[in-house]
Parts: C-alpha cells; sequence; structure tokens
C-alpha cells in the first residue's frame, strides 16, 4: 500500500434561499409561507417549527401573537413546538448571554433537529441572536427570518451573518449561515418609529453610491415621498437595497468573506465607534449616515469625489432626516475627535491593514489602504460647519 | 423601479486544505510546518498562532511545550502568543462550558483574527473543542489540527465536524469548518496507551468495510503486525484510513450532511448508546467494534452478508485485540437490551426515519430504512456466545 506527504482535500458547498416580499403574512389568506413551508415537506421526517419573536413586534401587533399560532397549526405538514419563545429585541438581546442558552435549550426541548427550522419574527438584533443559535446546535439547524425593521428588511436580514456579542465585543461570536428562507413583511414598518423608519434607508443609500447609480437618482426622486412614510416608496427602496446587499453576496466570489475586502462596509469603521461611543444611543442607520458623511467630504479632500456629487449626498441624507454629524466628531481639548482616533483601532481590528471603501464617483466605489488622520478631523470640522449654518 | 415576489439567492462556497503526513514535526529539521506557514504569510497581515495542547500530550512528552515555543518562534513570518493553553483531554473537556469560554477569552486577549490560526494539539475531544472556539470567534478563525491519537490521525481530525457537548447530549453544539491545515504526526502514537492504538483502528475496520475490499485484505495481512505495535504497518493503516474518510467528505456531494446519508456511521448507532451507558469507560473505537459486530450478524441474519465474510469481520476485530460484546447486549430482566432499544431514540434523533448503512459484502455498504428488534436481540446473543466460547 503507497502512502505520501499529503492528502489534498477540496469541495464546494452549494447555498440557496429566497427572500420574499409581501404584507400581512400571518393573514389566514396570504398563503405564501404556507406554500413554502409545504415545498420543504418530506414523507419521511415530522418538520418541526420554533417560534422566537421580538418583544417589540409583539407589542405593536398584538393580535399576532393568535394569528402566529394559527397560521402554523394549520399548515398540516409541520408541527409548531407548543411554546413561543418572546423575547426583548435591540442591542441588548445580543449581550444577554443566558439568551442564548435559552434559545439553545429550546431548540433541544422541542427536538428542533436538522429536518425543522427555528423561525425569528424581529429586528436584526433578534434575528442576529436566533440565527447563531441555530446555526450552532446540532452543527445547523436551519433558520427562517422573518424580519421586521427597514434595516433588517433590505440589509442584515437577507444576508448570511449571524452572531452576538461578548464581553462588550460587537458580533464577537457568530457564524456565516445563509437562511432556509426569508419573508419580509411591509406591514411591520407601519409601526416603526419616525428613528427607525429613516435611519433603515441609510443602508439603501450606501449600496447604491458604491453600486448604482440610477437607484441614488431614484432616492433622490422619491425624498420626500420616503421621508413622509410613503409606502410604495419605501417597498421599493426595500427591494431593490436587498437586491444589491444579495449579489453582492452571491456574486462578489467571497461569500463568507474569507478576504479583506467589504465594500459593504462603506461608512461603517466611524459608524461602529459612534455606536459604541454614545452606548447605542444612536440608531445604526444614524451612525452610518454620519459614516457615510464623513467619508464622502473626505472622498472629495483628497480629490476622488467631486464637490457637486458629494453634496447630493449629503443633501439626500438630509432630506431623509438623518444626521450629517455628531459632537464626537470635533477635537477634544485640543486632540483628535475620539471617532476618528478609532481608525487606528480599526486598522488593528483588520489585522495590521486597512482596507476602506471610499466613493470616486456616485455609484463607484474603490479600496483605499490608507486614511490621513488631519484630513479627516478637517472632513469632520466641516460636516459641523454645515450642520450649525442649517440649523 | 420594478420589484417582483421574491428574490433567489444562490452561490457556492470553496474549502481546500491538506492532510500532512511526518513525524517528530517539531524538531527544528522538520520543516514542513514553518514551510507551510510561510506559505500562508502575507506582507499585509501579522499572522498570530494561538497554541492549545492537551494535558495529556505535554505529560507524555515533557520535552514538547519548550520544543513547540522554540519551532514556532524560529518562523518569523507568524507572531506566536505569549502563552500556550494547556487543557485536560478526553471526552470531559467537551463537558465544561468554561474551557469553551476560556478558549473564546483567549482568541479575544491575544488578537486572533481571521488572518491567525489556532492551532490544536490533541487527541480527538481537544481538536473538536478547539475547532468549535475558532469556527465561532468572529465568525469563524481559521484553526490547524495536530492530532495525537490513530483515532484523531485516521478519522475525527482529518475531517470537518467541530463541536462540543451540551446539558449531557454530545456534539450538540457545533459547527461545520474544515481546518487550515492538518498535521498527522506518527511519532505521537508511540506513547499511547494499548487501549487507544487498538481502538483507533476500528475506524478504519468500518470504512473499508463499506468502501474497500482491497484495505479490508490488507488489514487482515497486517492484523497481527498492527497488533504488536509495528509502526509501520499502523501508518500504511492511518494513511488509507484517512483518505477514505476525505475522499467521502469531498466527493459525496454533501460535506456538512445537509442530507439524511451517513454511511460513516457504520456501526455507531448502538456505539453511541453503549458509550453513553457505560459513562464513556468503554473507549469510542471499543464501542463502535462491538457495534460493527453486531450490525454484521444483523446483516448476515437478513441474508445481506454471507457467512463467510461475517466470519472474517468478526475475526479481524479479534485479531486487533478489540471487543466484539458488551453484557449491555443481553436482554435485561426478560427485556430487550437497553443498547438495543436505543434503535427507538436514535430513529427519533434522524427525525422520525431510520437511516443506518449494512452491509451487503465487504467493501458495500446499503442503506436500510429498518431494522427488526428480535433479530438485532438475536445478533446480541450470537456475540455473547462467540465470546463466551472463544474465551
Amino acid at each position: 500500500m503507497q502512502i505520501s506527504n499529503y492528502i489534498q482535500q477540496s469541495f464546494q458547498v452549494n447555498y440557496a434561499y429566497r427572500v420574499f416580499f409581501s404584507d400581512h403574512i400571518f393573514e389566514p389568506t396570504n398563503t405564501q409561507l404556507a406554500a413554502w413551508l409545504r415545498e420543504q415537506a418530506s414523507p419521511h421526517y415530522r418538520k418541526r417549527l420554533l417560534v422566537v419573536a421580538d418583544d417589540g413586534v409583539w407589542q405593536s401587533h398584538p393580535y399576532l401573537q393568535a394569528q402566529v399560532s394559527a397560521y402554523f397549526q394549520a399548515v398540516k405538514e409541520v408541527e409548531l413546538a407548543p411554546e413561543i419563545i418572546v423575547i426583548p429585541g435591540g442591542e441588548a438581546c445580543k449581550n444577554d448571554e443566558a439568551l442564548f442558552f435559552r434559545l439553545v435549550d429550546a431548540i433541544d426541548k422541542y427536538a428542533i433537529d436538522r429536518h425543522s427550522f427555528v423561525i425569528g419574527i424581529g429586528g436584526g438584533s433578534v434575528l442576529d441572536l436566533v440565527g447563531f443559535a441555530a446555526a450552532v446546535s446540532h452543527r445547523g439547524v436551519r433558520h427562517i427570518r422573518i424580519p421586521t425593521t427597514v434595516l433588517s428588511q433590505n440589509d442584515s436580514g437577507v444576508g448570511v451573518k449571524n452572531g452576538i456579542n461578548f464581553k462588550g465585543k460587537k458580533n464577537f461570536l457568530g457564524a456565516f449561515a445563509p437562511p432556509a428562507a426569508v419573508f419580509n413583511d411591509a406591514h411591520f414598518l407601519t409601526t416603526l418609529d419616525a428613528r427607525d423608519w429613516r435611519a433603515g434607508m441609510v443602508e439603501a443609500v450606501k449600496v447604491a453610491l458604491i453600486k448604482d447609480a440610477a437607484f441614488f437618482e431614484w432616492m433622490e426622486g422619491a425624498a420626500t415621498a420616503l421621508a413622509a412614510r410613503d409606502m410604495d416608496a419605501m417597498q421599493k427602496l426595500v427591494f431593490r437595497c436587498a437586491e444589491l446587499h444579495m449579489q453582492h453576496i452571491g456574486g462578489g466570489g467571497d461569500p463568507f468573506e474569507s478576504g479583506s475586502s467589504r465594500p459593504l462596509d462603506f461608512g461603517h469603521w466611524s459608524a461602529h465607534k459612534l455606536e459604541q461611543l454614545t452606548n447605542f444611543s444612536l440608531r445604526h442607520g444614524e451612525a452610518v449616515s454620519i459614516g457615510i458623511a464623513l467619508d464622502s467630504v473626505y472622498a472629495n479632500l483628497i480629490g476622488w469625489l467631486d464637490k457637486p456629487s458629494m453634496e447630493r449626498i449629503l443633501h439626500l441624507l438630509q432630506q431623509m432626516g438623518l444626521p450629517l454629524y455628531h459632537p464626537l466628531l470635533d477635537m477634544q481639548a485640543g486632540a483628535t475627535s475620539p471617532v476618528i482616533k478609532g481608525l487606528e483601532e480599526f486598522r488593528e481590528h483588520l489585522g495590521g491593514r486597512l482596507t476602506i471603501c471610499l466613493l470616486k464617483a456616485i455609484g463607484q466605489g474603490a479600496e483605499i489602504n490608507d486614511m490621513d488622520v488631519t484630513l479627516l478631523q478637517q472632513a469632520g470640522d466641516i460636516l459641523k460647519q454645515l450642520t450649525v449654518v442649517s440649523q
């Protein structure tokens, strides 16, 4: 028998899922989700469902608990677990290790195996937690996402990332685990508060800026309607934004981010620092709006982005009711802003080399490996002046 | 702007890694591991290494701690974390949630990012724990496996599964995460105790029985040498067994086991129950040996496997010093053996339908969806008689 120095292993894993768009998905007459579940049915295996819901959604839609139970019980091909687990939403749920173990416990208790599904209903944080608990149970129970915010319907909920925080480090524990399916229900958006409605739009601005000038122009035209909570305009925004994110993940050749390129993180390096420094009193989307403004002014200062384009970006964000500036961008006691100082921390986080997406033009992002802190401080000062003038 | 009912996502993820064979890999003159690390080096990112070692290995090879540190410090392209983490080996380490969090903590503390590597040195349990901690940190830090037992070098260590136990449920928490590379060092096998040396061979018997009659025949010829701890024969066994496992994972079309077929679990359904009922006082390989014996006799009883083939299987296991029988296979107070009763539990575990691999012939496994408990009890009784006679 012959042996050699090494054996080479190589294989591919295929992933596929659909993101559906509808509204009132749990109305008995809406068959979209039921039809999908029936498609998955097998004569050989009982498919059980465990529903985990965001407490805030339950409160905004008090009829929903009964409706959800009735809806799933009417699908004879699946078996709903006797308990729906209701958990607090928002970033806090990702800080609570006990909540993670509560979900793993429930997956065990209700015999949710790899033929079954965990269904998360809620904002991005709840979906991140639910997806992670499912991903590591039995080495990968499948999960269905029902995102209830603009941000989760057009960005985080349609992608492949799941995770929780660990000792205050955002998403330190997590997994790349594509959902089995995503159901975007526009009706959930009607009860969002004004800040969440607005903040969710920023990821559409972001992805348009780096990939799709026509979408950016469409948003300029629709900005007034979007700010006035026009649902038709919002559904279009959510659809196109989700589509661009999904195309990037599926078509970029690196869905699980083994490389260093993260164009979808445009505007995010300073946003993450702002969120942390404000103890998450800024919404993620608000922080990203400021981050996009900062990096757009910076791109203009280094000669990448022309001034009219920069002004169009700042104007659109303002029309959407989104902030461009925060006092933490100011120099503090003569030293660089703590947000801008965060650049060095971000470089460390990336493993020693910056890779940041900046704009060459509207619809055209490109990577840069260095940013000048003095110029960044100047960009921050420009945003302060603009904001003071416009007030 | 047009929108539709759904967006279809689909993409592939490619995985590749090498399993190397050598001995004394941490001797300064052995360049295999150093060369691999240099291959991975990048001018842009510092690659840090965190080593997690099995206490038992450290005790059997007291020179190793200094040698490992010196070896990695000599590779200028990487940066060894200032601490080597030594943990207890064996199944117990997978039951200890605190140990999991200790590893995650160390990954955080020593800034092990997605350009860096966690290196596990130890038996299968340590590697399962280390691989899982790495897999969920930063949504996937890469890990290198240095398996130190026959079982981990020819089976668990060369595959894609990682995990820990949760509330006594084996591998309840886990992830499919291929290693970045595996380094099999034959020298570690020289210090194994007799039970571990023997028990590790059973996975080679298993995979030969379902896939490769020639390998089975080779083992029949080498059985005396293998039992007498002939290292040349053992290296051949480990290599071919690893190769067959890797071919199955890479070539089977379902590396992350999304389907129901698990031919590599041949002999394992009763083995898992035996391990549990004996509180892991039986080695995994010993339990699998009994499981293979039971399912081989059963296959003969239902007319799948001819009697001479069945006898060859039992004979080879015996020549290797492996057990064929355990008193828990007996009827207890007139009722079916608790091991055999475990079949129903296993069916539940699979989601309601049995899929079990049995032998049609040596080298030819096939699936069956039903097993007769009365015939299984009869198979257990036959093994008892054989064992009593042969003693």
